[in-house]
C-alpha cells in the first residue's frame, strides 16, 4: 500500500469501526478502534509491518493486566488514568508517553470522571498476552501498585 | 528495559532535548523530539524495537520530500498541515492517522498560522532517506500535489 490518510471524525476514525475490547469478550468498557495495520502471522505477510490502535477506557474501566514479548508505545490522547508498569503505578494524563517493554506486567487504567483514551503501536507480527503468573501476583501484591492495579478486571482472551 | 512513563511538558517531554530536524543541517524551522528509542544497526542491539519522534514545524515550514523503504506512521497532534503521500495531497488537522508505504514519496507542510505538530512511529533498524529521483519530480510535477508539495524545502541529509 503506497499509503493513506485517516481523517479523525468525532467519535474516531473514518471508515475505522468501534470495536469492544476483544471479540467474543464480555462489555468491559473498552473501546478499541484499529486505526491502521491488523496482526500478521510473519513478518512476510502483505499489509502494515505495524499496527496503531486506539483504546478508550470508560471511567472506571481498565485495560487487561497482562505481559508479552512484544513492546508497547503508548501516547495518551484524552483523559486521565494510571499506568502500572511492572511494579510501578504513575497518574498519566494527556500526551504522556510511556513505554512498556518485552514480559513487562502492565495495565491501563481511567482515573478520572471522562473517558480516558490511548494509541498503542505495536509489531504487527507478535506474541499473545500471557496471564500474569502467581509470582507476577506476588510481586504486585508487594508492590505501590498493588492499591491501584486490577488485576483481575478483564478476564483471559477467550479465543485468539 | 521493564518500561517507562515520560511525562508531557508544556514545551514537550521530561527529559528529551528538543533538537533540530537533523544534526548538522541548516535551521528549517522544524523541532525534533526522540521520545522513545533510537536508530539501530540492527535487530538484535539493546534499545526499544522501534521509534517514536514528534516534530513541530514552524508556519511556512516542511519535512522533507523523500522516500525509504521503512513505513511511518503519523498522528497529528496540533496544528494544521498538508499531507503529500505519492501523488495525493490532503488537508490534515489534530487526531488524523496518516500512514505512509515502502518507497512512497512523502512530505508533511504547515498550511497554517501556528506550529504544526505530529508524532512519526518508525522501526529503531530502518533504510536511510533517499532523495527522489527524475521520474518521482515528474510525477509530482504533473500531479495536484504540485501546487502543495515544496520538493527542495529541505536539503539532502549533509551527514548519517
Amino acid at each position: 500500500m503506497a499509503g493513506k490518510v485517516i481523517p479523525a471524525t468525532e467519535r474516531g476514525w473514518q471508515g475505522v469501526e468501534i470495536e469492544g475490547y476483544r471479540p467474543g469478550s464480555p462489555d468491559v468498557g473498552v473501546e478499541r478502534h484499529t486505526i491502521v495495520g491488523g496482526r500478521k502471522g510473519a513478518p512476510g505477510e502483505p499489509g502494515p509491518g505495524m499496527e496503531l490502535r486506539y483504546f478508550e477506557l470508560q471511567p472506571g474501566a481498565a485495560s487487561r493486566y497482562e505481559k508479552h514479548e512484544h513492546e508497547h508505545y503508548v501516547i495518551v490522547k484524552r483523559g486521565l488514568g494510571h499506568a502500572v508498569v511492572g511494579e510501578q503505578v504513575t497518574e498519566i494524563g494527556p500526551n504522556d508517553v510511556i513505554y512498556v517493554g518485552p514480559l513487562t506486567t502492565h495495565q491501563f487504567l481511567n482515573r478520572g470522571d471522562e473517558p480516558f483514551g490511548f494509541y498503542c503501536f505495536v509489531d504487527a507480527c507478535r506474541d499473545f498476552s500471557q496471564q500474569p503468573t502467581e509470582e507476577d501476583l506476588a510481586r504486585l501484591a508487594a508492590s505501590p501498585a498493588a492499591a491501584i492495579a486490577k488485576p483481575f478486571a478483564v478476564p483471559p482472551p477467550t479465543r485468539r
